[in-house]
């Protein structure tokens, strides 16, 4: 399929929370206008981002909410569960682990991985820390889908490699540095120091912040 | 001054990076073309991004490294000392507390704050954490640019309210809720779940992702 800005995947998520908060209030309806005001977006964008993924709503009528939730729930793949390792179990890997966020979208933490001989075989709520030069062995057996890595820069480049080849798809890097993997991996990047340079941008240009 | 997209400070962020990384390897110039490889983007889009803020570089000779890495540090707001204050002092707001990027990019967190007083006087990496009560006392003494929110999604509005009355300007928020904050106020989400999804929806629909 053609290829989606991952600012689009962001306010399709963003909906979805919207409508299920609808869902929850009983409300039958909702107007691409009120979707709109809830994200901070326009009801042009909004009709704009729906449309990458067919023909949704009724001109005059509005979307469906459980309908139009339940589509987006497919569209990002949340019909289904998820196997999550984590590689790195310092302080954000170990917070991480601990979650519960993740387990209610379908999102499974099967693994946590550290190769610092003092922390392997730690337990972390519920999880014995393992020996990441297991994780080949442990990939193959488990169906791994996500690896999140929250590892030191220097080390980001060779684990992703390893985590590509063992045939894992999606990676969240929190590593503060630029990783290069194979066009067909997703690959997202959560750099807190970055998100701070967007309010520190924000602050010196006196100026807001357009998501 | 014009309102800047976010994606396009993320980028400038990122150039950065790069920028220094040359600096370090002692390399003059470099060209629009080598910045966007590195990001993994186009050169228009690079001259389109530095464009906004003056003028750079001259055709043929690209742009010369420190200079313009000067000038994305003026751009960013990280010529100065930024005071960050963490409300919430679980997992996460304990992990960033002790998190050394912040310093290094002249983050400084003057304070972290829970209303828990399970939590409150407990000492995290050389802070105590402090009762929120006194949030508003305190910011009206220590001069605090950016609140970061750690707190459950149903608190978090309420405490928006209380720091955007105290006069900080700049939120990241880490609530998986959308908070309303007045237009001048420069607010980022940071939602972990949200994060995931965007993977999830790479693995469901077989794609990359388009940073």
């Amino acid at each position: 399929m053609k290829r989606i800005a991952e600012s689009t995947v962001r306010r399709l998520s963003l909906y979805l929370r919207f409508l299920e908060d609808f869902e929850e209030r009983g409300l039958a309806t909702i107007s691409s206008d009120e979707l709109a005001a809830r994200g901070g977006t326009t009801s042009a964008q909004v009709r704009k981002d729906l449309s990458f993924f067919g023909s949704f709503g009724k001109r005059g009528l509005g979307y469906a909410v459980p309908e139009l939730a339940s589509r987006l729930r497919d569209i990002l793949g949340l019909g289904r569960e998820w196997h999550v390792i984590i590689i790195g179990a310092g302080k954000i890997g170990s917070a991480l682990a601990q979650y519960r966020g993740f387990t209610q979208r379908g999102f499974h933490v099967v693994g946590v991985y550290d190769s610092d001989p003092a922390k392997i075989g730690k337990r972390i709520d519920g999880f014995s820390v393992r020996d990441l030069a297991t994780l080949e062995r442990d990939v193959a057996r488990e169906d791994v889908d996500i690896a999140v890595l929250t590892v030191p820069a220097e080390a980001a480049q060779q684990v992703v490699t390893r985590v590509v080849k063992a045939g894992i798809g999606a990676v969240m890097n929190f590593a503060p540095v630029q990783l290069h993997v194979p066009e067909h991996i997703a690959l997202k990047n959560v750099n807190m120091a970055m998100e701070l340079e967007g309010l520190s941008f924000a602050l010196a240009n006196r100026t807001g912040l357009d998501e």
